[in-house]
């Protein structure tokens, strides 16, 4: 099915007169997920993974991924027809400027690149082109409707604040930068900005649109009109007005002589080049929600514990559940996640899941992003070590825990109880960790790997993400990573804790637990701290642990983290439940 | 005598019709320490501390410097004449924007700020004019003559490669870089390339100079033909020619057409400016010597741990001297400071300090950079904390070390105990660190301050800098820091390891050694591996840490320590020092 649909890429790309053209996974908005109609790399090439991007020029075209996705790539897409290339070792400019020649016309979709994307290809000698319509789009003769699901309220119950008062606080730091209005592209500022949500992609309750939010905080909201029901204009009030999605470009162009705010790596480049075009003066600075979004107000964190309890209610049965049947044999990767789901499902206020679980058996949870097929599903043995990473959204939270476990009767092999509690050591770390306002994620990163570091061990992937409130289980702008930006931690985020470390063809082992910041009651500090409150309410497998590695601080924390669980949770859960949540949340020896 | 100058500058800005002036305490190599010949902004203002700038207008005039000489400066400078600021509160090129008129001619010397520096500038709408002689030059008559202290050989048995050795890897990094030549305006580079040293400023051992490498590894040297013995130019061999320093320019004008590697930090914006007139492609990259002179080679390891062990034996001897004279209170701060230099001027190749000592007693220690002047100068009296910061140049090693010491006879406060427990976790953190190669000085900072954080308390400077080999004491590119540049650490450097804790008007607290970085021997590791062997042998002071607040490990590690101090400096002390010594580094109870 992909040779045809590059066939006719190609002749379309002909009638344009380019050379090539750039085929990124992403949409409009730049984010993780995307509706079925922008689903352009997966119609062209055939891959599906959720990262990715081509390059196709006349007589050659490549398909590039990262190491999650490399196996399922090479099976997904025809090797005659593509070269199959890792996106970090290949990069695509470099791949380009080696295959292109010399003062190619390349196309891209300025809608579906940022700035800073596109940036990457500049520097080399072709001719890089904005394309007025998508090429893909004329010769995608079947292409899926775009979504309409409709976009709803978002109770101040949840969101905490009415929109009028997050808007006056967007309009005021646009007015302090001297900015006359802002762009936003990201779908998740605008649910937060206008407290609404919606369901146009998978796992993250988000409208898909546009938005121009104004230096006085009058908001014009670029949205399909029938995802917009008459409540939701109501709820929206007097000072946001609604537009269709394609009237932006027209609105840009009235903004003539305006400074505008746009986001250089969040936003498609057609912004700025629009803009830049109608005479506007643009101003590269981040989407200015994105600060206010992550930082959540004091329902939003109310919220956030309210929902991790009830989400510990089912993750708790569904470990209980496992703790019976794991020893057996009996049950699958999937009918593991699919029975956690089922617990969730009973969760007042489970709206669905954050993001597909990772189910991941012995080797299958060395796989960091491992999702669970029908062709890789296997059982779930006796005696080895079993991995599931996963989440729900609930109006008031969003939640993403892991847990590693033994699956019994036996007891696990030294060298992995070594390896959990290193782990597990550089969790508490985290967990415990007291640093003054100011720092960034960049710098409490090493707290989660020192244990590992000691035995010459570590883990390829940052310790931490930011959450959203009842939206991207992703956010930012803030993370625990060495690559994180340099935005400092601040009160009211939600960040996850969640170190781990792979044996490749053998296991993997992943503790995740959410964070609350919170400033930290120091008698006497010298100047304003931080911690975090720990969200998640769930036990650890005390069996992975080995007690005499840890120190009396660390074993002391999974103590008292474990008798809060017991204290929380325990009330909640059946007799069986409740006992087995007892043992299980029982002191370390 | 400032006024005189400054009125005098005016009148030459008037001259040159310039509406004002940027004076920087820079000289043309934008390093730590100046000739007398470059001490312009002391001449013109008064003010001689370290760091600092001045900016002169007709009008009004504002000098600038940061925390540690705030009050230096408000002693040294006339208060009619000049606005004395805090630099990043209040930020020249913003006091400079608020008080010069729109488009004003706001004259700089190109030779004194950084590419980067002065981009600072150019925000503002001024006009920012590159002055062809410096104003204060002309009216500067008694301006003393730039310093002539010979070059010498750097030898082998120091330098441990050749410098055609070494030429050759910087010709084939710019080969791969595409670049025909690099601009040197670091002497510290230079001496390291050409394995010479000199002595034209305080404290740090090279020539003032400036070199062209080509990509063939020839090398124009461009220094003052007097500092040059036919000794030197024969080590020098001929594929390095020598110039006048003020040839300089018409060698860059004859790289016409050629690519030019500068560095936009830390080269004079003079030379990038000069070669895009010649018709130059200015390639803006870091000094290529940068890398290779971090990384120490075997022969300059061995030679820095040679020079510890001789440095190690004045700082002990020094040590036993303070504890018995210490308690008398009849020391004062600048006795004790010359009574260490006296011990070091003992040591077999002693050369110098490498930084002017910090001797400070009690309150005096928490000010990080203090230096003790006749009119600050104390007695160092019984029972309080006092804190000696100082390094020595030897040519096989630089060395630098801080012990804080409580001088006796009766026993320090347990809050001061708790404080000083906590610096020394912190310091024992980073001497234990593992990691992985590729990590940065800004994701181990944080192991530094661990201890400190969980009580609320912290340290206003990086935990650690570079140390060159006989060369400066602070030496790029890497650090440990939360601002220190991306540059991974590497095998050979050597970096400091510096935590401190300061209470304002009563005490500070910092303990230093030096680190040498080697690869991490652990069987089974995943990748390569990183950890440090500390240089410094001198013990710290038991009286002053709380044992029962340290892990096991961490009491481990400190008698581990000490009794490798006793082993190595014992055997080279008098009796009375080798007891003394023994008792001090006798195991914590």
């Amino acid at each position: 099915m992909s040779v045809p649909a590059l066939s006719a890429l190609r002749q379309e790309l002909a009638r344009q007169r380019l050379d090539g053209f750039i085929v990124p996974r992403a949409d409009e908005h730049l984010g993780e997920y995307v509706p079925a109609a922008a689903e352009r790399l997966a119609w062209l090439s055939g891959f599906t993974g959720s990262a990715g991007l081509a390059i196709v020029l006349a007589e050659t075209a490549a398909v590039f991924t990262d190491g999650r996705y490399v196996l399922q790539l090479a099976e997904q897409t025809d090797s005659e027809a593509w070269q199959r290339l890792h996106i970090t070792e290949e990069p695509p400019p470099t791949w380009l400027a080696q295959h292109a020649p010399k003062k190619a016309r390349i196309g891209y979709d300025p809608l579906l690149i940022s700035e800073e994307g596109l940036a990457r290809y500049t520097g080399a000698e072709l001719d890089m082109v904005a394309v007025e319509r998508n090429p893909i789009d004329a010769v995608w003769t079947d292409r899926p409707a775009p979504p309409t699901v409709p976009a709803l309220p978002h109770p101040l119950a949840y969101a905490g604040r009415t929109s009028e008062d997050k808007r006056a606080d967007v309009a005021k730091l646009l007015r302090d930068a001297k900015q006359d209005a802002a762009v936003l592209t990201d779908p998740a500022s605008i649910a937060w900005l206008l407290n609404i949500r919606g369901g146009d992609v998978p796992f993250t309750p988000f409208a898909l649109g546009f938005a121009l939010v104004h230096a006085d905080g009058a908001t014009d909201l670029f949205m399909a009109p029938e995802k917009l029901p008459a409540a939701t204009r109501a709820w929206l009030g007097n000072t946001v007005s609604v537009a269709d999605r394609h009237a932006i470009g027209s609105a840009l162009d009235k903004l003539a002589g305006k400074t505008v705010r746009v986001d250089a790596s969040g936003s498609p480049v057609w912004f700025a080049q629009r803009l830049l075009k109608a005479g506007a003066v643009v101003s590269s600075a981040s989407d200015p929600c994105l600060l206010p979004k992550a930082c959540k107000n004091a329902t939003e964190q109310q919220g956030t514990r309210d929902a991790h309890l009830r989400d510990a209610v089912a993750v708790c049965r569904f470990l209980h559940w496992l703790s019976i049947t794991a020893p057996t044999g009996q049950e699958t990767e999937m009918s593991a996640a699919a029975a956690l789901l089922a617990f969730r499902r009973k969760v007042d206020g489970f709206r669905g899941e954050s993001f597909p679980a990772i189910s991941g058996a012995g080797e299958h949870g060395a796989i960091i992003h491992y999702r669970v097929t029908d062709d890789s599903n296997r059982a779930i043995r006796p005696d080895e070590v079993y991995l599931i990473d996963s989440g729900a959204q609930y109006p008031d939270g969003t939640t993403d825990i892991t847990r590693t476990l033994w699956t019994g009767p036996g007891d696990p092999p030294e060298t992995v109880r070594d390896r959990v509690t290193r782990v597990m050591q550089g969790h508490i770390a985290i967990a415990t960790a007291v640093f003054p306002k100011g720092v960034g994620g960049a710098h409490l990163d090493a707290f989660a790997r020192r244990a590992l570091w000691q035995a010459g061990l570590d883990y390829d992937h940052g310790t931490g993400h930011g959450v959203g409130s009842y939206l991207s289980v992703h956010e930012g702008p803030v993370s625990i990573s060495r690559l994180a930006r340099p935005v400092p931690i601040d009160t009211g985020m939600i960040l996850s804790n969640e170190p781990g470390f792979y044996l490749p063809d053998h296991y993997g082992i992943r503790l995740e637990n959410l964070l609350l910041v919170q400033t930290a009651d120091i008698p006497g500090a010298q100047k304003p701290f931080l911690d975090f409150e720990t969200l998640t309410l769930a036990p650890f497998d005390r069996r992975l642990l080995q007690p005499a590695l840890m120190t009396a601080q660390e074993r002391a924390w999974l103590d008292a983290y474990h008798a809060r669980v017991l204290r929380a949770v325990g009330p909640l859960l059946g007799e069986a439940e409740q006992a087995w949540l007892a043992a299980a949340c029982a002191p370390l020896g």
